[in-house]
Parts: C-alpha cells; sequence; structure tokens
C-alpha cells in the first residue's frame, strides 16, 4: 500500500522510498528469492554482494511510483520492477568487468572478490530470471518494452567501447551511449509502471518520457560531478572518469572548441591514456576556458525541464506522486550548483 | 518450403539440411539482420564471425524440423529458429570468455580476436535482440519456454564454474551441467517448433523430450569423443578437455572407484590441474581398468532410446522427418564405435 508520510525529508529518493516502504520491501523480497539458484550455490553469495551494494533502488521505485501514480491497485507492479532491478543487477556485473572496475559505491566489485567469470556467467543468471520473471506480468506489450530497453542498454555499452576514448566521437554519439547506459532502463521502468496500471496512451507516453529526460539528466548530471563533485557526494574520487581516460559530455565539449596544442593535450590524457600529474587541473583549466562544465549543466537542466514537462499529462495522485517524480528530476540537476 | 531430396547422404545433419535448405536459409537472412547494429560496428563485425564459425546450425534444425513436422506451413518458426540460434551464439562468446579459449572450430575466437569485453557485450546485445525477436512470436507460451531455457543455461554454467575442477561433483551433478550447456536449448528448440505449429499436448512432449535427451546424448558422446576421437572428427586436438582439467562424465566414473593412489592422481590433474608428459595415457588406462568409457558409452545410448522413444506418440510427416530426427540421435551415439 501506499503510504502518507510525514515528508520532513528534503530528498525526493528518501520521501518515494518512504511512501512506497510496503512496495519497495515486496519487490526485495521477489528480487531474493529470485536471485537464489537450487543448484549454483555461487549465484546467490555473488548476486546477494552485488544486490546489496545497489544503492538506492531508484529504477524499481520509478516503476512503483508510475505504477501507483496511475492509481494501480494490484501487485503486478512488484514482479516488474524487480525486473527492472535485476536487469540493471545484470549489467553492474557485466560493466565491472568490461571496466576491470576495483571498487563500486565504496565496495570491493564482485569481479575482484570471484572473478570476472562468475560476473559475467551470475550476470547471466540474473539476466534471464528477470526474463522469466517479466513473462509472469503476461503481458505482450510489457515484454516488448522490456526487450527494447534491453538491445539498447547493450548496443549502448558496446558503443561506449569503441567510442569513448575516441575524441572523434561527437555529442549525438555520446547521447546514444548515455540513452543505453542511464535513459533506456530508467524509461523502461517508468513506462512498465503505466502500462501494467491500464493508464490512457498519453499518460503512458509522458511518463516514458518523464523516465528517459531523467535519465539522460542524471546521467550528464553524474558526469560532470565526477569532476565538480566531492568524495563524500559521489562516494567514489573526484576525477575517476578523468582518470580512466573516459570521454564524457565535458571533454567532448573542450575538445570541440580546442586548438593543435589543447588537441594533443586531449589525445594524450584520453585517447592514448598517458597522465601526468596535474593533467587533471588542465583539464579543469580547459573546461573553464570553453565554459564546457556550464555548457553540460545548462544541457543537464535541459533534460530535467523536458522531464518536467512530460508530466503535464499526468494527473497528480492523492499522495502527490507526481509533485515527488517532478522534484526527483529537479533535484538531480540542484546538485550541480 | 519443405523439399524432397535424394537422400543418399548418410549423415542426417545433411539430410535434414537439405529438406529444410529454404528455412534454413530464412533463419539465416533473420540472424543476419538482427545482429547488425546501426550504431556500433563492433556488434556486427563480432557476431559476424562467431555466427560464421557457429558450424551446421543444429539448434535451429531442430526448431523448424519440428514445426514441419508437426505440419506448420506459416513462417512464424523461423524467427523462433533464429532466436534459438541467437542465444546459442550469445552464449559461445561468453563462453569462450569464462574458459579463456583461443581456438573454436579451428578458427580464433572473438575474444581472441578482439578483446573479452567486446565479447561480452556483444554476446548480452545478440541474448537482447533473440528476446525482442521471441517476443514478436506473440506466444507467452514460447516465452516462458525460452526464459526457463535461458535461465537453465546460465544456472548450469554457473554450476559448472565450480563443479568442473572438484572431484566431490557426482553424476547428478554433471547431469544438470550438461542440461544447462545443452539439452535445454535443445529440447527448447524442438517444443517451441511443436508449440508454434499448433500441435496436440503428447505431440509438444514428445518433442520436448526428444530434444532434452538428444542433447543430453549429443553432450555425453562430445565428452567421450573428447578422449577417443581423431582430430579430424573434432576439428580439435583430442585430449583437449582433459589437458583443461575439465571433470567430464568418464573422469567422474573413473574417479568413483579409485583407490588412495589413483585419487592422488585426479586431484592433481584435474583438482590441482598440474599435468605432467604421459599423463593423458594414464588417465585412459584408468578409464580402462574402471570401464568409464564403456560406462558413459552406455549412458549416451540409454539417452539415445529414450530421445527415440520419445517420438512415439509423434505421427511422421510425409517427408519423413521423424525418421530424420530418429535417425539424428541414433548416429550421434553411433560415433562412438
Amino acid at each position: 500500500m501506499v503510504q502518507l508520510v510525514p515528508t520532513a525529508d528534503a530528498d525526493p529518493v528518501n520521501r518515494l522510498t518512504a511512501i512506497l516502504a510496503d512496495d519497495l520491501a515486496a519487490v526485495d523480497r521477489v528480487i531474493r528469492s529470485r536471485m537464489e539458484s537450487e543448484h549454483a550455490r555461487r549465484v546467490g553469495e555473488v548476486a546477494t554482494h552485488v544486490i546489496d551494494a545497489g544503492g538506492k533502488r531508484l529504477r524499481p521505485l520509478l516503476t512503483l511510483a508510475a505504477a501507483r501514480l496511475c492509481g494501480y491497485a494490484g501487485d503486478a507492479h512488484i514482479g516488474l520492477a524487480a525486473t527492472v532491478e535485476l536487469i540493471h543487477t545484470a549489467t553492474l556485473l557485466h560493466d565491472d568487468v568490461v571496466d576491470e572496475s576495483l571498487r563500486r559505491r565504496g565496495r570491493p566489485t564482485a569481479n575482484r572478490l570471484w572473478d570476472n567469470k562468475s560476473s559475467v556467467l551470475v550476470g547471466d543468471y540474473l539476466f534471464s530470471r528477470s526474463f522469466q520473471l517479466m513473462v509472469e506480468s503476461e503481458s505482450l506489450r510489457i515484454l516488448g518494452i522490456i526487450a527494447d530497453a534491453a538491445a539498447t542498454i547493450a548496443e549502448g555499452e558496446v558503443l561506449q567501447l569503441t567510442a569513448s576514448r575516441s575524441l572523434a566521437t561527437d555529442e549525438p554519439t555520446y547521447l546514444k551511449v548515455i540513452r543505453g547506459k542511464t535513459a533506456a532502463l530508467f524509461s523502461a521502468a517508468t513506462e512498465v509502471g503505466a502500462v501494467v496500471a491500464g493508464a490512457p496512451e498519453p499518460v503512458i507516453a509522458g511518463l516514458r518520457d518523464f523516465g528517459d529526460a531523467f535519465g539522460m539528466s542524471f546521467q550528464i548530471t553524474d558526469d560532470i560531478l565526477d569532476y565538480t563533485g566531492s568524495a563524500e557526494i559521489l562516494k567514489k574520487n573526484p576525477g575517476d572518469d578523468f582518470r580512466a581516460s573516459k570521454l564524457t559530455l565535458p571533454v567532448i565539449k573542450a575538445a570541440a572548441h580546442a586548438g593543435i596544442e589543447e588537441r594533443a593535450f586531449w589525445t594524450r590524457v584520453i585517447e592514448l591514456g598517458d597522465q601526468r600529474e596535474d593533467d587533471l587541473e588542465v583539464a579543469m583549466r580547459l573546461f573553464d576556458r570553453h565554459g564546457a562544465l556550464e555548457s553540460s549543466r545548462q544541457d543537464a537542466r535541459r533534460w530535467s525541464d523536458v522531464a518536467h514537462s512530460s508530466l503535464g499529462a499526468v494527473p497528480e495522485s492523492p499522495v502527490g506522486l507526481r509533485a515527488l517524480l517532478a522534484d526527483l528530476a529537479k533535484d538531480t540537476v540542484s546538485r550541480l550548483t
């Protein structure tokens, strides 16, 4: 059930979590029951590690909020929210293998604690379990939405592999990468919530577009904060993307305005991955010179505005879930100031 | 269309391929169109490499044969056969990463030509594309069958990871591993062919059980031939499993009868992976002493008999597809003599 709770907490994620606490607990039970394997204990060990490290459960929150916002009173949204989180978890396991990451959210990654093999195969297992779970929704429309999102995610990952260290990568390509990385699953999460609730088509489209634009804003913000945030906020060190030679939006914008000398710098630190002390400071100076961070911030805000206006066709619910979703999109970019 | 062709060729796979040539060509077109990515060229490159190396297309043949055997005259079986082959291809890509394989069917593996990252992500992409393709079947029953197979495959892979180098692994565990490795997809392949054709339930069950038993027989035979086959038949060197310290059925059977000294041998070569010259010859002598290969052959034949009798409830088709499936199961184990 949706609960009316005091909303002293300013963080919209915390408020959504409080309002949807019962739903979220049910999602957690489904996730934990589905990720166990009767035959292969390693599955449960690895999956528990990565699920426990999973953070705020933002994606299932989006599905639950969308369904309840559309007045849904059944329980099929629980399985869908669990599906979305299982897909997310599977991609985290594979991402950490691909990025050779050793830490995620301050904890050692599964590929470090066990090995790459376990991460690849347990990721496959979680993806197949999510697939079983969504078949139980018995909705071909929902299956189609999630299948399309899964393909966009996988395509974005491969694109990132080839694009993320090439200065030839332009903004449209970057947007495709982050749509796959983040927005596609956010968008599927909100859309299936609306679909399972039987919402009218304009409401479904509005919530789908909200998820997409919120996801784009969320990822661009994340990429900016990697340069400007504090270790406390980020739960990782600022500059990690730079040190991993990742081509994110601020770099693309700065490189687009680079002269010969600046271009040589970006080629060395991003394409060749040859970094020296003070390179991060140089990068920050180049960002300043070309307004790269400010222009990225404007893009993040623009996507946040799109998210907000996408809710125009969506009627408010008694507990104010629409306002909370709007706050969520606003709060994300407010971290930038 | 199903074609009547001369059957001079004794190999049932070749005869099935000839009879189902048009269907198979259509499957190939679907696979090639689906594995392309508009945005990420690397997808097409890696996928083409592994699809081209893919061998006999046994799994799609099973779906096509089952559908046509059940009198199916539509074309939805094409997409399902392509789905099955895409799932198989995705698992090959991930398997080669997990096994650190450098060659498959005499060609360099994708993880060697590109890298592990590309194999992981392109595998994910092909799996998500297969998922989109099967949603187009618009059959929740078919989606459920393939989702269950995908989960069994992934679970078997993880189980193999922990079980394949432990002498504590018993025959029931080995059977679970090979059900995931081979039989689950064979079984799903024949079952969805029968379901899409609208066959009566006993016929669907018969073809499902045929696929499962044929798959078990096929994999046990493969594991035996790794010790007894020629390089020409295997398209790899005999003894590869042994040198990779893989615990397959003959080893499990021999180890079950091992005294203290023999047990120390198996522990060293399989669990510790510490192998010396002539170890393969020692292993073959121990197999002989305990009848391990002969007992494994009997198991393979028993599964082949189950496959044959599973076809009991399935009526023959005008072009003799039931007899061909029966020959297929028989031919597999006949390679053992």
